[in-house]
Formats: C-alpha cells, structure tokens, sequence
C-alpha cells in the first residue's frame, strides 16, 4: 500500500508541535514526509528542511507556493499538515483547500468562526477532508469511556467536570526569546483567546467528544494574572450542556506543578468516570454501589474502538505521540478512502473535524464574551 | 489537670456526627461525658445515654431541662456539644448561651445569618466560647499549608480550587428509613442550601482558612439532581476572593465514586500546594521550576502547630477522628483559659468560632441568592 | 457497663508505643486506665502518671510491686498493658500473670522462644489472656482480605510478598540521645534481631495472618549498614509456606523515604490482593482477567468483621490509631466474656495471642540463625 | 543525512517484539527497513513484508539467504534487528556478524554463556557492533537516576530491590494457540530458565545499569505454579551486589493485576530513588531528612542524557515505544560513526551491548543452578 504523500507548513526548527505531527505520522508506517514550508525564514526553512529529509526541491518559502507546486505534480502531496502559530491556520488551509489538497489543521482551527465557517463550506464544496488534531480525543481510554458512556453504563449524565491545567506561563516568559510563549500572548497571533484558546478548547473538545452533548451556554470568569500580558492565563467556566448536563471547565497555564494536566470526570446517575492525561492508560470506573474499577488500556474486556487504537500490551506504557498517531492513523484510513474515489461517510470518522474546529473557535469566542460581559451567561 | 465536663444535645442511637464527636472528645482524654439530652425521644434518649456511660438522671429528655438543671450544679457541664438536624443549633446554643454553658456547634451554625449574628452577639456578652466545628481546619497539614502560604512560600495567591464531592445521595436515599438523608433533604432542617450547605461550607472555610482570604462574590449554579429533591445536590460556584484571587468550589452529593472527596488546590506566583482528604497526611508542594515535594505530616521540618496536633510518627496514618480530636484539643486548651477567668485573645484561637459559622451560612445564602437570580454574581 | 480496669507498665514522658496504647484504649471508652508503672525511675514514673490522670497512690515505682497490690485490691486492674523494651515483656508479664491479671504485651512477646513458651503456659494453666499487639492485623481492610482469602476469591494460593520499610535508623540515631533507637539496636534490650524483631516480626505476622497459612522455612540475608550497630537493620527473606506458597520479606530501617511502609502483597491463581498501611483504607483486588478494583473501608458489599471494625463512613480516612484501638475492642470483648467467668473459645479470637507472639520469636530465631550459618535455609 | 538500512529476522504476523522494533525505528527517523526474513514459515514471511512495505525481493525464506545476499549488496542492510525466539538468536546473530553486518539482538541474547561469549568475540573480531535490547534500561528517568546515583546523590548504595511482575502466564496459555506463550514455556526455545529469562534479566540488568553494580552471588527460589509447566513462571532471588550492596529481585509471570510491573527502588545511606516502568516519566527522589520530591521527565534540572533521551515537554506522557525508540537512536549514533570507518569508544556507549547481553544469560544460568541445588547461594 502506498504511504501517503505528506506536506507540512511551520514546525522548522525550534517548533514544538510540527515534530510532533512529525512522529505521529511515522509510527505506523503510512506516511511520507515529502513536502514542507516548514519556517517563514527562507533560509531556517531550508535547513529544517534538510535536517528532516525533505529535499531542497520539495522546500518552499512560501506556503502558497508549496501548494501551487504541489497541486501540480503528478505524485505531489495529498494533505498538508498545518503547525503554524493560529493566525496563519485559515489563510493555509483555505489555500490548500483551494489547491485541492486535504488539510489537517492543529487547534484551535481558526481565529474566529467566521474563519472556520469558511473553511468547512470550502472543504464540503471541494470533496475534501479537514481534520483538526484536537488529539486527546484519541487516546484508547477516551474512545473507551465514550463508548461506556455511549452504551448507558452510567446512566444519564448529570455532571461534567474538565480542567486543563500547566505552568509554563506562571512567569512573564513571553519577555524572553521563548518562541513558544511569544505569539501565544499575543492577540494578533492567537486570537482573542489565551489560554483558554490553547489549551480550554482542548478541555471542551474532550468533554463533547466523550459525552456526546453539546454545550449550550457557559459563564467564564477570565484572568490575565501576570502583569502586561493581554490574554487570558486562566479561565474559570460554568457551563451547561444540553439535556440539564451541568459542567465546569477550568484551564489554566499560571499553576505551578501542573505540566499538561488535562483531567474528565464524568458523573451519571449509575455511574462515574475518570481520566487523567498523564496516566492515559487507566480509566477509572465507578459503578455505583460497587467498588470503583481501574480499566487499563490493553486488557481484556474494552471496546472495539480503544483496543483497534492500542499498540503495545497492557503494562507497558502508551503515551502521548501515540495518542496523537492515533488521529494520524485515522486520518490515514479516511485518506484511503478519498484515494479511491470515494467520501468516509461521517458516522465513520471518530477524529476531529471542521465542525469541531467551529465548535472550538464558538467556544473561545463565548467565553471572552461572557468574560468581557462581567462575567455572565452566554449562549454556545 | 481535671477534665472538662462536656454535654452532648444530640448524638443519640444511629446518628453519625454524635459519635464522632465523642470519639474526638476521648482521644487526649481531656474531657468527660457526663449529660446529654441525646434523642427527642425520651426512651431513646435514655437507652443511648445508658449505651455510652451517662447517668440515668443527668440524662435529659429535653435540651432546655438540660440546660437549666447543668447551670445549676456544682458541677455541671462546662461546655455543651450540639450534634443535632441544623435547625435546631440555633435554639439549643442559645438556650445554652443564656445558661452560661460554653457551646461547641456542629456546622452549618444556623439556619440563617440573622440566626448566627444573634448568637455571636450573645456569646460576646456572656463571655462564652461559640466553637463550630469546621473539622478540616485541623487536619496537621492543613495547619502547615496555612503557615506556608502565611510565609510567603507560594507568593502572591492567584487561584484557589476546592471541591467536595461525595455519591451517598446519588439515588432518593431520602425515600427510605435513612435518617441521615431525611434531615438533609428537607429545607425545613437543612435550611435554603443542601449540598451546599451540608458540606459546600466545610469547602468554603477551608479555602478561606488556609488562604487567609475573604471571598467577596461567587456565582453558583446548583442542580437537585435527583427526581423530587428540594435542596440542590450539586453546586458549582466560581468565586472571587479579595486580592484578585479566583477559585471555583464544587459540591456534589451525586457523584458516584466519591467517598468523602474535600480537595484543595491553591496556586501563587511561586508555588503551589494540594491537599486531599482522603489522603491527609500528604501535602503536595510544588514550587516553581523545582520539583513537587511530598510533605508528610510527622516528617521533619514542618511548622510547629503541624507538628503539635500531630499525634504518632510519620507514616503511621492519623485520619479524619485525629483531625477532629485535634479542634476538641485546641478547644479544652481555650476552656482551660476560661476556667482561670480569663478569655483567649482571638489571635490565639484558631479553631473556627462564631464568626466562621457566620461566613458559612451567608455563603450559603449568597449561592442559593446568585442560583434563584439565575445564577448571576452577588456579593458575600 | 463498667469499663475495664487497665493498668501500664512502661510508656512514661518520652516514649512512642504507651501513648499509642493509651489512645487506643480510649476511643471506645471501654477501659478505665488506673494504675501504672510508668517509668524504671521513680520520679519520672509519678510525674508520668500525674500528667496522665493516674491518682498518686497507684502509681508505682516497680511493676512487681504494681502486680502485688493491685491484685489485693478490691478493684484492682483486670489487665496489664506492657509497653517496654522488649527484654522485660517476659519477667512483667510473667509477674502479673502470676498475680492473676491479664495481660496485653506488645511486640515481640519476649526475647527467645523459650520464654515465650512459658509465657502462654503460664496463661493457659492461670487460665488468663495473654494478647500481642501485632495492631496491623485489626485494620478492616487486612480484615476483609482475610476474608476473601478464606472464601476462595484469589483461588490456591502461590506467592505472598510483604515488606515493612522504614527510614529513621538509616543514620546512626543511637548515638545521640534518642531513646527509642538506644535500645532498639541493643541487644540485651531487643534481643538477637533488630529490624527484623521490631518490623519484620510485624510483616511475617501479618503474612501467616492474612493467609491463614504457617511458614515453613527461610532463608535470610541481614544486614548492619550503619557502623558500629551490632543488630540488624535491613533483613531480606525468602520463605515457603505450607501448600507450597512461597514469598519473600523485606524489613529495612535504613531506607530513605519510607516513613512505615508495611505492605502485603497476595496472589492466587485466581486474582491478588494488595494492601499498604499507609493507605490503610483501600485493599486493591485484582480477579484474574478482570478490571481491577479499589476496595474501600466503609463502602458496601465488605465483610462483617470489617464493618464492625469501622467507625466512621467510606471516604472519612481511618488510621493507625484506629487500627490499634480494634485490637483493643476485641480484646475488651474477650475481657467481658472473662468477667462473667468464661473463657472465650479460640476460634472467636482474631486478635493476636501468645501463640503469634511464640511465632513471631521464633520467626528472628530463625531468621538469625539461618544468617549466621551463611544465610542457608532454616525450618521454622 | 541517509537513513540506515536495517533488516528484521523475526517478528512476522502475529509477533510483539517485532513491531516493537520497528515502531522504535521509526520514531526519530533513522532508519529504513528494506530487508526481512519475517517468518520460518515462507508464504507469511511474503505477507507479513508486503504488510510492512518490504520489497518482495528482500523478503527472503531465511536468515541465511538473507545474511548472504545482503552482504553482497551494493546498499545491502547495514544492520539486522534479530527479533525470534530465544534459541535462534545465536545461530542467527552468528551468521550476520560473519557476513559482516551488525547485530541488534533481543534479550536474552542467547541460550547460554558459551553461545554468548562467542558471539561477543566475534562482533570484537569483526568489529562490528552488537547490541541486547534491554529497552528499560533507555527511559529517561533510568538515566537520571543513573546519574544521581553516579554523582553520589545517594551516598553509599546499601540496598537494590526490583521486581518485574506480569500476570499473563496464571493460567496454561501454553495449552491455547498462544503463540508468544507457547515458546516461551519450552525449555528448547527458551532455554533454561522461564519467567527468570524472560522477564528476570531486564530487572537483573536493570539493577546492574542504573547502579553501575556488578553482582556477585545470588540465591534463588524458582517455582512453576501452573500444573506440567517445565520451566519457572516466579522467581524470588536474593543477591549481593559489590561493595557491600544487598538487593532482592522479584520475577514473576502468574500475579494477577500485574500487568508490566517493573519497579526499582535503590538506597543508600543519603537517600533513596523508585522508580515504575508503569509510570516511567517519574522518579522518586528521597533524599534524607528532607521532602521526598517527584522528578518528571521534561522537567527543569534533569541531566543531559535524560533531556537528549526526551520528545515532548513534561507532561505529555512518554512511554514504552519512546523508551524503545531511545535504544535505537543511540545504535543510530554509534553506527554513523561506525559508517565514517571508526569506533565508538566504550565510555560513549550507554545502550546495552554483548557483554551486558552475557550478564544476563550468566544470572539466568546461575539462579537455575542455585535452585537446582537447593536454593543455595552461587557466585556470578
């Protein structure tokens, strides 16, 4: 079977995301890596480009060139992976997607919805596929838990409680040459979301794509706790879902200790769940009225779904490129699918998608709304 | 040294809170039972002051019979203990108050703060001890985390998360015999709040005792859950405390899989601390940029009140009786005052009085409030 | 019901397990402490007593004369709490079983086997109790394992891993004026082991408890890492047990870190058990080919001795202290039953007799000289 | 920079390691896999390569066929990744290493001693490299640890405890069609020892690699709990490392609930270090007298090797498949040097070579024998 021709746009040297792309994409053996605009730096582009084996040819400056290139070869790349800073992911995509390549966009899709409107109407009209690597929906215990959840084991849901929490930006970092933390505070950049952008869309992403529900409205009390910086670095959200779901979200990037902690429980009224993205191996199932059960990723008894996603036998640890070779592996599948002609009809696809990326941009926006409101309730 | 001559209202056969209360009172053997009026009903009353060791005639089958006759003895109770449904700590600690008997009051104090105000104002005038049991607070490392934060250790307080979630309501308990969840239920004993009030409090002192902080407003968006419940029976509350410090309290009673789930995550510009009840003998301390430390109570190092309410050595597990013992030990030691004729300066008391039940049922009062508005901020 | 009359020998100003014993004794407030000799110097022996509500004139300079006189009084204590330096267990208990009083001896019962054998003769034709307080057998969770053990769930069983790990010798604490080392590493006051008879003796008790099986050989490796100390402070163990279970014990006092870290370890071929006393309120069973699961005191569905040991709900953490006091509950029991004139019958007796103490002597006999002779295998 | 060519003996449908192998491979992007002999079997050895992307052409029916034409080749393999059963290792590993093609080799590297000195000879006289798989050894926090303990971090080592627990052999898996268990149960495929081969070594080598001890004399108690098994499926080992360092180790294939269970818990006289394969971006750090800390791979103040040996930031769970990748990023390094025509000197080699490959085969042969023996204590 032959591998599919990847490009990437962003992820030169010194970029934490695009390397990561980079592994997930080379774990199961499905993709090449052919083509990349990987740095607006001509020059930093280039040797990215070597230094991961892109040819010199194949190494564009712009990303408008890569696509009008790419378009044109015969065995040019089928889908292009975009790590750039926020902003630039609409005008790449769009660009893309009128190039008539796929597009996989890192998170959040856009800057606003107006944005990410587009690109879906732009990827429907053109047949093609644009994933949104919201990744921690693909770790095998969050499939597991969503079909739990999905087959009544806890009963009807009644509270959701997710938080995203880090450290890294508890000081003024952004003062520094820290390329990561730069644009991230910067609104032009980043959006009108902060933290909440980065990594609070992540959090309501998981808590839709485990439940099911939508959210329906939200209440967000937004901080920018270190002095100068004009985004969020914590955010406190109430939220309801649809169906009297009740929820809490909070995210923050201010709270020593915390290193990527994204955390979901889940409360129904026979049961509850727990996962923690540090431990992804492990699902804690509390039935109720019995003893609360550890469920381990590569044991006997999951799901169909958690186990096609597992690579290794229980015990030995799967972590976080795996979990996001796991969208890649997915993305392949659907890939495969439009290489033949055809469309993965949606109720096929578990990874993120466009709508999505909408939802998660809705999200943002909501709650800087509610925040810049005082701090009161919002519809989604 | 003499014992403390202690008094019980309430606490009688298959109540909870009673028993605990006693078992603290016995562990430094600083105090003695000797009268209770522990049932409304007289037979029980009798048959459970029989059970645990107190005379036939200093058995009560009313409080306010108890109240008269101690005051008159030589050698009557010192101090009363008020273990009853929360509507009726108002009537007996008053009774008690006027009778010139000291009062430890189980928690939430009142019913509602015109109560509560009414009875700080009477135990200021009669010179009297109005003690509230806020258990918590007394936990050995609870006592360290306070000091810690006292001392600068985690700078400048920037988030505050407490949670407090238990599934023993997960199901209409209140449709059985289960006297405990009767009570609880009803807004006639209960007072506005359910959860909230039951231990939604407990979480808000917690968060205010170890910070040192006031809270100034909070937005509270309670649920009652279950089919026919009155009272709410999960409540989520963002908060804001004074100095620009944030949180957010989770309440919850139908959280299947959690036990007895008092959680606290305090977070400043240099550090962070954690705690969990169920595992109290640990506190999580993670400074910036260094590593997370795992304090152990009995461990060396810890701040002098740590290690003074800490009875046995590091490793050799204290649990939720200690911590309570430990407000019953810091209790005689005021009393000892009292006995000599003098009064504790407030600065040395710091087991929750008056003023702390006060700040619990306007908590409450300000969550039900923001809740019936539509969940919209209102001051504390 | 008129509470038991106690008595102590040892446990004055400055000493750990008399404290303890002393609190245990307390929480059911099922026993009267009144009488002692508190301490070997007179002085302190009084002042002790004082600080501890025990009246003048039955605070007692030496044990023999306590034994004396108590047992001529009318009231006079029913039983002897002894809690010395392990070379006295004998000649005290020896005393006061010959004066007619029960007795509870702390661990080990007595420096050799032979004394040990004298000792449970001496109860048996006085027709006395003789317990030992190996605490960690009356946990409610060791409980509950027994328990499950005994009906099947782990199926036959294979290995059985204990360990009892502490920190606090790991330096050369005896050379300062640190009471409880000085004589633990003495051997005319410990006996031929040292961690092995302080902690090991507790870990291989706990092993033959949980199980229900008798060991049948070993083979151990000590070490005396600290120079200069001429007992033991690491011991490593292989053993068998009957039925051809084998397993393995490790007691260290030299391992940084460990507060007291007693863990047991239990696998079937039908699923394991794992309990740590640290968190002595969770047992984690683990059925062969399914989820694990998180047994918590206090919850439904445990055994009924279990739940007759717990005092307050699941999530409410129990402790050490707890622990000790169910020895002493069962012990009250029993004392009861001898009251009335009766002996209890030995198959209602699940706290610790001369019997385990006899086994627990014989388990640092064996382990001692099986080390001297090269660490080869010995019988038990 | 090309990629290295490497061929795979072993690890057609159905296999683990294999795949493992491969997935390491990948990771970094190192290496090209263009040559197989998958299977014995020849028409799954064509699948299972066209399932992988190996050309038919370089798909051959066996090793030998294999070794011969790619030698001969002008980009013929540069290196052989030999992933079969144990008992073909050597044959296979012999037949590379003389066609002059290095050796990567599954652990145990061979059968017995013998085999295995002959092997290193040859990669010696050959020189070629020849590398054992012993993959833990490669987690970043392995390397940290072994760091700390080099640096003195832990003062004189006293006491090394590791344990590598499983649960998947409980029951007869070797009377199914389970292919992994069915060799590894038969002593002609596995060699002498079972569990203590298979699982055994890796805590062996870990203990050796992480304290730079060599072990000098063991004592082992071998069990095959399941009926007609002929090989060990639990091995309790005592050992005595150089310099006075005592340790035990625990291997076993029957413990339910254990699925991976790898732990090393080291002690010196400065402190203490555990580490969990389970849960291996932590290291426990407990240095005496202070707050035990929790280390966390990506974290700020970790060694240089730690950090090279690190993908994503802390937080973002790495695990077996990077611990994996790790090992055959260091055989990358070593064989572009051995690419330019020269060496790498020994110190720079931190991957498991022959020699450590001959320590693991000498302990298997040894605590067999010290079992056969009577569980007596034999050198190493």
């Amino acid at each position: 079977m032959e591998r599919i021709r990847l490009g990437m746009v962003g992820g030169g040297e010194g970029a934490f995301i695009g390397e990561v792309h980079r592994m997930a994409s080379r774990l199961d053996d499905r993709y090449t890596l052919c083509a990349g605009a990987l740095c607006s730096d001509a020059k930093k582009a280039a040797s990215s480009a070597l230094s991961i084996g892109i040819s010199q040819e194949r190494s564009y400056s712009t990303y408008q060139e890569m696509a009008s290139t790419e378009s044109d070869l015969v065995a040019g790349i089928e889908v292009v992976a975009i790590v750039t800073p926020n902003h630039l992911h609409y005008p790449i995509a769009k660009e893309f997607l009128l190039a008539g390549i796929h597009v996989i966009c890192d998170k959040p899709m856009t800057i606003d919805t107006q944005e990410a409107r587009e690109l879906i109407d732009l990827a429907k009209t053109s047949n093609l596929m644009l994933a949104v690597t919201y990744n921690y929906s693909a770790y095998p215990m969050i499939r597991h838990a969503r079909m739990m959840i999905q087959s009544g084991e806890l009963g009807e849901l009644r509270v959701v409680h997710t938080k995203y929490t880090q450290d890294w930006l508890t000081e003024p970092l952004e003062n520094t040459n820290h390329k990561q933390a730069h644009w991230r505070v910067d609104p032009k950049k980043s959006g009108v979301g902060g933290c909440v952008g980065d990594i609070g869309t992540h959090a309501y992403h998981l808590s839709c794509f485990v439940t099911k529900l939508k959210a329906i409205s939200l209440c967000a009390d937004l901080s920018s706790f270190v002095d100068g910086r004009r985004l969020d670095d914590n955010a406190h959200i109430m939220i309801r879902y649809e169906g009297n779901t009740k929820g809490m979200i909070w995210s923050s990037q201010v709270a020593p200790g915390n290193g990527n902690n994204l955390e979901i429980q889940i409360y129904g009224d026979k049961g509850g769940l727990v996962w923690r993205q540090e431990q992804p191996n492990e699902l804690i199932f509390t039935p109720i009225n019995k003893p609360g059960q550890t469920l381990l990723r590569g044991s006997a008894g999951l799901s169909e779904n958690a186990n096609a996603l597992s690579r290794v036998p229980v015990g030995h640890p799967e972590g976080y490129i795996e979990g996001f070779a796991n969208l890649y592996r997915e993305i392949a599948d659907a890939l495969m699918i439009y290489r033949s002609g055809k469309k993965p009809s949606s109720g096929d696809i578990l990874f993120p998608t466009g709508e999505d990326g909408y939802d998660g941009v809705s999200f943002v926006e909501a709650a800087v709304k509610s925040n810049n409101k005082g701090s009161v309730w919002v519809s989604l």
